[in-house]
């Protein structure tokens, strides 16, 4: 069934139906991965450029491998977003690089709002592989895709997001991708990395970590950006994993089903202990490998080849 | 038919069979990208190395997905110039590398003249994509491409050349292509950015845009750098827009059938008015889809595939 | 016949039969590499991540071209070591890319033991590009290839290395392959340049170049590393040239059969002379190309292809 959305700009909007068809073409691309020959043909002949204005080891790692295991044709670019700042400028490259029949576009930029501008510019298909803080819908969808492959179901999951919600392109895309599917998402971390204002999510806010931890089928631990710590949004290190980090102690008091979850690059003891990220209770790998399936998903969605 | 040339350095020299050959063939390999799967196995198993030693995006992205299409395997080599310099060391990494059975080599380098050493110090096919000052002989293949599709001929053309005459390998390798073609070329800009002696040149030097604008039926505008005006050559941004700008009101001096064209990238509000560049009678982004299809001709007949 | 070994961490401890059977099929993929078109389908829908913590021009693109000719999936990520030299972030970097189905890594790493810990940390194949001043086998495995095929035999054969042996991981992969192989090394320099104790392995040291040149079939020059001057380990350039630099008139001394080989890059005018890089006895542009054969053979086998 093809997709209402015709670019992945974030997981705002999205209908519960699309979001069903790219988990579930997912399921089918992560058996591909499962298996000796890890290559299908799909997207022979469509052309992908990977544009990162931001640096990014594994989100473009990922996505250059997935379209090379579609067999498109991939072409990439990075540069930091500094000499390419002006609008006018990006808008110029991008069409540009559509006029060399480019049919999809994988951009990462500092700047909010970025996918939807090459969008209104070019004809190519566009996914957001991360804007500023805004959305990074494909960590999003392959979380929700780790989850429903763990728990069999959406169906009265309870997720908290821990950390630095307020900067975090990942927790406002887990949230509106998680709230569609019907799952409980609340939000933990102190006040200064809070959002002024919660009301456009349907979530609750809290700030005692201990209190409300047995509560979740799912904790997802936010990565801490130890920059922030000069502009005292964030106290010591030290302060911060007494209060919000996964330590082992912490881990006994989660439900007994309960599992780990983190977008990663992960800061080992701070938002995670050592054991705790490598336990049995962590999916991260699992995330991982996901973030592979429904990168494919998505690329192969979104070319046009499904409804062919 | 196989070239006579069995290198592109510059478009100085090639006879009016091989522009031919070349822009005829860049036709078929045009409907290739206008087919929804635009891939053709033509270079399969022939290596192709990119070793841009400036800076490019659009350049280096047009050659390699020209590549990925012809499905040649493709190594891409990105440095500064400064780190290699020396004539010397860069024989040697050309004479490595040529032993690692590499077929075409596509370099860009600041000194003119790098293409004919590299030919001269192995066995690979080269192609000049820029070298310093001297020529850029694919950009005015594109060009002449654009021409011919959107007038049909050569015959009775004329070409005005716009701006930074001095110092564009983009102008040299035009007049050198579209004389041959029989093209009346003439070039229009402030004496400062005129070479001292064009007598090398069958062309007419204009000071006074305005008064010859009408004559021509491509108004072909160079790209001003900036970088240029500390030194004098360039009066202010607002002083040169006003003499060889290219804006609304100087276009509606322009012929009727009049086009414009550009090489690329734009410094739009300097020499282009926002709306021109984007106007009907811009053939800019034309220029650049038949880059991917001259590039393709290019390495195909050059790769002597088409001999076989 | 399978490998003993599963990763290549280097060539101590690597039985004779596993290097001959490397260098066996180096030589089948040496006639691939002779043919006009110089691709296999062998590692179709392999993935192989590129992991480059060190500079490297030519290893990267022998390793990259040998790759694709296999036709497996390749993915390169370059980085300084600075960023990633904490163990930790270099263990989860890698797990994480393990966990997107990655079969094999190739790694450079300023670190001796890189290679290893990847190993201990991922379910991948690993070959090591280089790891600091400890190993780099597959250069060792070239040479070596280079050697039988011009000599017809490893017997009897006598090699002496030139030049730096306290840092150079070449020499040391090159000592143990060798004498694995039944050749007799030696070693040549300075002293300041010679490991304290050479005991650990079976060769003469030599201080004396002209004393000795002409008892060997090989003479290995190595890369004098401008760098070391300050530190007060190499006199002046000249002055190392007068004593072991491969002049025009040693040359003059060498056996009648003698060779000549280097592992690049040159300093031509130090260790060897202009002219003498290039003549007759060189193999160095041999070396080159057998290293692709070799890089082809290493992956293959290494990757559980060969098994199937």
């Amino acid at each position: 069934m093809p997709l209402e959305i015709t670019h992945l700009f974030g997981l705002k909007g999205v209908s519960r139906e699309d979001i069903d068809t790219i988990l579930d073409t997912a399921v089918s691309f992560r058996e591909v991965l499962d298996r000796p020959i890890r290559i299908v043909p799909t997207l022979k002949g469509v052309a992908v450029l990977n544009l990162f204005y931001e640096d990014s080891t594994r989100t473009r790692i990922s996505f250059e491998l997935a379209e090379r295991r579609l067999s498109a044709e991939v072409v990439s670019f990075s540069k930091s977003s500094s000499s390419v700042s002006k609008g006018e400028s990006l808008r110029d490259t991008v069409r540009n690089i559509e006029a060399m029949k480019i049919d999809l576009i994988v951009v990462r930029h500092r700047s909010p709002g970025t996918p939807r501008f090459l969008a209104a510019h070019t004809g190519c298909r566009i996914i957001n592989a991360g804007d500023g803080e805004h959305e990074h819908p494909t960590q999003a969808l392959l979380d929700m895709m780790t989850m429903r492959r763990h728990f069999g179901t959406f169906e009265g999951l309870r997720v908290l997001i821990v950390g630095d919600i307020l900067h975090s392109r990942v927790a406002r895309s887990e949230i509106w991708g998680l709230t569609t599917m019907g799952v409980r998402v609340d939000v933990c971390g102190p006040s200064t990395l809070m959002p002024l204002d919660m009301r456009g999510f349907d979530v609750t806010v809290h700030h005692d970590f201990d209190r409300v931890i047995a509560e979740y089928d799912v904790i997802y631990m936010l990565r801490i950006q130890k920059e922030r710590q000069p502009a005292g949004l964030i106290p010591s290190a030290r302060e911060y994993t007494a209060m919000y980090g996964l330590t082992k102690d912490r881990v006994k008091r989660m439900s007994p089903e309960a599992v780990i979850m983190h977008p990663g690059p992960i800061n080992r003891g701070i938002e995670l202990d050592y054991e705790v990220a490598d336990s049995d209770r962590s999916l991260i790998l699992e995330q991982v490998t996901n973030g592979e399936a429904v990168r494919m998903a998505v690329l192969y969605l979104l070319s046009g080849r499904s409804e062919q």
